[in-house]
């Protein structure tokens, strides 16, 4: 693990780390923001975020404004890159697949499934890297942005024992079902579209037995919301099931970074709340 | 006057604009963001912020988090570009000349004097464009970061009258005497020195007959202290002169914008203070 740069934020440090990844065979980057209570010698809960389409570890770190919310409630944020990268990692030259378009999954097909294993990443060996390098708990949360929404959600509803609550910002809730999913599972995952539901939040929650805690905001005045996002389609199926889920449209609001500071506060509140921070 | 982008944020609205500017003699690009206030037919005071070099309008609007504040405060805020721009403009292919630099000042130099006149554009073109279409009222203050700090400690100090107060992150408070400031104003200016006085903050404080407050954040991890920065220089002026100054030296800080972050809520709390807000 090698330190690329560090930066002192809201009496903590905003730090940028790559590594060697072997469940994607590259060099991943990631940051992490260690609040100022683990200066003290304290440990603290950790809230991981999934970014979406075209980000990687930068954006959430210098547009959402988070740092002064972990701070102040003591929770360590751990921001991955949305894919492995690099020349030798396959690439599809378009926004929406190949690198920076890594959709949280673990790809089967040519020529994706060498470094493509974002899902193993996301919820194996970057939890065991940060545990093992960072004094932080085993307690953790995760959140993310529209491709990264659905990470979050989905990662969550498939491992509800191992974390505490998840949160989205405009998540694509049914990608076996919409354009962006459709383009990048039949990729990743080829034609048959049993293998894609696996990975598709509305059918993990449609056959959930464990429930966690779950918040979505959605801008009503998000041009993905009718062809790619469709949060009623989750709601439908949690009010069914008396899931513990909260979906706030706010009136206004787009699909930007102007739309996910205005509302981290609360997701990070929310979250703080179920990691007792 | 021509609406280019505007996206909800924090309860307001994050509005960038362009318009064909007089001083400049070219289009300029400006954001302004009105918190929620304005929605219900009030007039608010403005905070102006100036961006150092390489930045435009977008850096601070982005990365800043200052549009939580002001939404909170009732506070506008407006931000310029740093330059003129366009083909027809000259330029330096330099990060700290021509585009990106234009330091505040009325040039007087070819190829530079037709229109990097960013002084008059800041001090008397904007803010008239600003009251004459916004709601707010003429109360303003000023603030900005590296060359935008010296552009707002020096842009109060010639207009007390005109500003209820100052503020700046990592200021160049002397550009007379520092490379930043030789290299641009030889440029802009000339090379008869006694012309650059003008806009030297260290000199206008030192004469100045009337004293507005002012309040400087430094990072003292800022590896530009010692060659650019130089805060002391106008403390000493100010501690002489007992002047309503502040100057915080924050540790473990450098000149990024996770340091602007950590600390544009007390700056604007401080100008709310002056401003009435």
């Amino acid at each position: 693990m090698e330190l690329i740069s560090s930066n002192r934020s809201f009496g903590g440090w905003h730090k940028r780390y790559k590594h060697q990844a072997s469940s994607t065979s590259c060099e991943m980057t990631f940051a992490v923001y260690l609040p100022p209570q683990t200066a003290q010698g304290g440990k603290v809960p950790v809230v991981y975020w999934l970014s979406g389409l075209t980000c990687n570890d930068e954006n959430f770190a210098t547009k959402a404004g988070a740092q002064r919310v972990a701070a102040e409630l003591g929770i360590a944020l751990v921001m991955p890159d949305t894919s492995p990268r690099g020349s030798e990692v396959a690439d599809a030259g378009r926004y929406d697949l190949g690198q920076g378009a890594g959709f949280y999954v673990n790809a089967t097909e040519a020529p994706w499934q060498r470094h493509y294993q974002m899902y193993d990443y996301i919820v194996s060996e970057l939890p065991a890297l940060i545990e093992g390098h960072f004094p932080v708990t085993n307690r953790k949360s995760i959140s993310g942005h529209s491709m990264g929404g659905h990470g979050a959600l989905m990662i969550a509803l498939k491992n509800p024992q191992a974390y505490r609550s998840a949160s989205a910002f405009a998540p694509i809730v049914n990608p076996a079902q919409v354009p962006w999913g459709e383009t990048a599972f039949s990729e990743y995952l080829g034609d048959d579209r049993s293998a894609w539901l696996v990975y598709d939040s509305c059918h993990l929650m449609q056959h959930a037995t464990q429930m966690l805690p779950l918040l979505i905001d959605q801008g009503d005045q998000d041009s993905f919301i009718p062809q790619q996002l469709q949060p009623s389609a989750l709601e439908k199926i949690a009010l069914a099931k008396q899931w513990p889920f909260t979906l706030n449209i706010q009136p206004g609001y787009d699909h930007s970074y102007y739309f996910i500071a205005s509302f981290i506060e609360a997701h990070l509140r929310f979250h703080a709340d179920h990691l007792g921070a």
